[in-house]
């Protein structure tokens, strides 16, 4: 039997918060295209979790929100610095250039997901020349790919000097909850310097729904008539503002972070391959060789190798205990 | 008290069908990006309805379906032929053109939304100049943007000429199931033509999701890069695809909208205004002065005038025959 | 024998001034990609003979040129305001939704290719929909596609309520020249508010090139590397400078299109028939039945029907008195 | 003084015989976007060079023309597969992206420009995953961006396994006359399985002007078009096909590239720094530390650093032997 419970955290199911505020939200006609009151009580549920006065949409795709933003930061002649793992750079299909009309991305380097700020030093330095794609934006993703998580000061390190050239900062949250839970602090991230944040609901325990939080208002002109031609201006609303409300008004999305991020603390105490990179949110990378990932596969158990070489195993809000047991009990048998 | 009941036929809730089956999908783990079998179901379902071999896909919106699949037609150097009032030449913010790469659109004129053989004839019979936008495929909307239907062979005198060009043929069907309410045969729709279809689910009672139907199996190379790039390969695809299964395996969809187009005929019979064009779906467009209009807005009742001048009174799903009541009543008054 | 001398202005070859500078240009090795002292001297020559500071680029293409404009003034979800005649809009195969990623167009309308100030008043009074793509910027053409010349306060009529909206302006000036020799005083550009004007060289008798001159620096901003990303920083830009050279150091560019507009003028006076708009510059527009215009071309005279239904007949440069009488005998003969 | 004898092959003037063939152009009118005389025979002599039919089109940028090219063969979902260091991927500020509305580029390794055939297998035995760009075409450069020169056979080796897998093939042929004054057979290039070729005319000693040779008819269709939208459809078209008939009629072209050449093998005979790369074709790539470097600019000399660290002499049609001698006696001092 095909086991997807660490696959990654798209393939678990949306959480009971987030669907009974959906079904709560489907009575009744309603406003089109986020003009209704469902949507105006999540943006205010998500504006008071960051402490922010800011604009908020609710869109349908992760890779759209990000792309979106990064076109609203950077003219097609220009580029975004980011991880050279990150999520944007590796595994949206082109997509920051398709919404971007060709933008470029710079691959930084940096250990277990985190961009090194020494490896910023280089791009912001370099001279604008006509026949390159030069930097006006940072992209930032907290959690990262690799399940670490940014402290604050970190985040201010690679902001610092990117806000000095003028430039504009991107914030990817897919599993800004999962940094949360293990510390990052939401209420700092508008004073860090960050223009514009896409919050993940999909990874979150939601069905698919993703905020986008712009916090420069100069972003923000016609972001409507941005995200309508971009096919992110919901006609019904309400459906992706709804799960947000369910999961954000008594913190039900940080009580499912924690609990993600501590079923991989736990996957990570019981394995006994050696774990690649610290375990701070909910991933836990392990050093496997392809025979054993092969047997795991044979098993039924869905996991992936990645881009440093490690294989991943991503937990969720409906990670079981008992599940990270089968799990940890299956490696045993690998090792 | 604000009333969106006529305002569109996306101001409704979602149908207890829809709700139902998204609930039962929403269970235990399932694998991503449209490989689970939920999706697998529903895309049978979708073929079965037009009993038709074809690719299907789930995605969340309608705006980007139409110019995903007209992009899958055309070179940034073509054009697309549609009504003058299509959604895809008037509502959806230049979507074609950003999805597109700046493809072209060539409005055609005919009689209540439905395009007029006799405009074909024009575009299809100019020379390819360099320094115009040469048509490359043909959109048809039914039922269309003013409530009326075309017939199978209405369809097929539009088709006929564009395919003996060699050219594509896209099928907007955000309301098919209004369409096929009144009689449009969903079977035919192959046989016709057409290479690319989009089954609107939003407008039919769903939560936001639409099927993208590949006729054409040249079209469907590499799709799923095409929809991920463009932000519409969603990762818990089973969200967009379980409210179709909930729809179609009882019919659900089309009792929903003949009610949907009985309301909008019982409104039609009970106006005092001039209606302007033929009811066969579930639209009602009358002839109504401003100052009429502004009283009707200040008694609650959100309605909006039109391209071509009239007032459009929208029916759906969730239309009550006491709500058509209602509003015949407040219009008696008024006229 | 094909006769081209009334088909375009751009049928005819290059002026000997423009050619002398382009062979006194073509000595020794010089730095790339427009640093190079012919460049710089021809930048000074276009800013004198507009009398205001300025950023200009010399580039190959008027279509790119104008599309590259407006890209610079709008973003992809607005739109460009511009007479539904001209070039843009009607002879550039979508360039502006290509290079603008989708931008859209607005068409007003107006008599002789000039627009209508009335028709400017509906679009600029507009609510802000997210459905459509707003206005973001104006473009007029000077001289107009129809051989009619703005005067200043015209044009000043036009931009000071797109300039109370915030929005830019674009003058296409492919027959700038003509218009200049006709009486509109260049001078005066940068003070009626256009943020960037397209100044042409091949209509008025260069090889190819096009002056873009960018009065507003925030637009200027990395405009080498929007042009080198779009195919516009010609790496031999002396080339495209040098003719710029050879036509504005002694005034030989007005001489020239003096002259043109000298034999639309006479050519006016001599044909017997209809003219249909007033001749103010090089071209002359008159009635012709398709018998007669198929007539025409059997005696080897290549002119075009236009999107007005008229005929025109455009002088250049190198158009000849003897020319036009040999013409107007032609139409005396078909009358 | 400035010297930018060695800074690029863009630096020189264009040659006395391609500037006769401009100037002989250059008389009567002639009709516009390609469809003249002077064109005409500039494509019958590039198909002879070629020996081979095909469509050929002269444009004005190279950028622009090996980015349509690439768009021509990809989808935006796609990626290009080319030398890491390749002129698309490092010197045209994103131009393939911005052509080819996002369409991705994968950077292959290989010593001296030179794709390593090892390096392609990787690429191209990935399987298609929706959210990566998976290739469809391969860009190869001769000469390389090294001044390296591939043999007919190590195209062969190269295009084999893409055509096994259905991609299109593209070649950058900026200095292609260089290359086949060192040995490239050019009446091989079509039995190569080349689909689009672009022959350089700028570095080889002409006005800028490019050749778009497209031996795949399926991409030529409406090319005119794509190019008009393109901004890469010249008006007076005479100007940039001339220049090919005054080199390509009696061979001057490549006479003038053997002397390239030559003056490259004569440079790195006489410098006494470690040249990097095999001289094959009209450049030199020398070992040289930052301080010598600047000296050399501080004498006046522009040379560039080049991405592998080495320093750039590149050579044309009008290098002289006396320059050569000067630069290696700087040379001689600097060591």
């Amino acid at each position: 039997m095909a086991r997807y419970d660490f696959a990654s955290d798209n393939t678990a199911p949306a959480a009971p918060e987030a669907i009974a505020a959906l079904a709560a939200a489907n009575t009744g006609f309603a406003s089109g295209y986020g003009t209704d009151p469902v949507t105006a009580r999540a943006a205010d549920l998500v504006r008071a979790m960051l402490d922010a006065d800011a604009e908020v949409r609710f869109v349908a795709s992760g890779t759209a929100a990000n792309a979106i933003s990064l076109a609203a930061l950077c003219q097609p002649f220009e580029a975004v610095l980011a991880h050279e793992h990150a999520h944007i750079c590796t595994d949206e299909t082109g997509a920051p250039g398709f919404f971007g009309h060709g933008l470029g991305l710079v691959g930084l380097t940096g250990a277990s997901g985190k961009i090194d700020p020494a490896a910023l030093t280089g791009p912001l330095a370099a001279p604008d020349l006509s026949h390159r794609q030069s930097p006006a934006a940072l992209s930032i993703t907290n959690a990262t790919e690799y399940g670490t998580v940014y402290a604050a000061e970190e985040v201010a390190a690679l902001i610092q000097p990117v806000k000095a050239k003028g430039y504009g900062v991107h914030l990817d949250g897919a599993r800004l909850a999962n940094a949360a839970a293990a510390g990052f602090d939401l209420k700092a991230i508008r004073g860090l310097g960050v223009d514009i944040l896409v919050v993940g609901g999909t990874k979150a325990g939601m069905p698919p729904t993703e905020a986008v939080v712009i916090f420069d208002r100069d972003i923000a002109r016609r972001f409507d008539a941005r995200l309508k031609q971009a096919g992110q201006l919901p006609s019904k609303g309400r459906f992706y503002a709804a799960p947000f409300i369910g999961m954000l008004e008594d913190g039900a999305i940080f009580r499912h972070a924690a609990h993600a991020n501590a079923m991989a603390g736990k996957l990570a105490g019981l394995t006994p391959f050696k774990v690649r990179h610290p375990v701070e949110a909910n991933a836990v990378f392990v050093e496997m060789d392809d025979e054993r990932l092969a047997q795991l596969h044979r098993g039924g158990w869905f996991v992936y190798r990645f881009l440093d070489g490690s294989v991943r195993f991503m937990c969720s809000w409906a990670t079981t205990e008992a599940a990270v047991e089968e799990m940890a009990e299956a490696l045993r048998r690998l090792a």
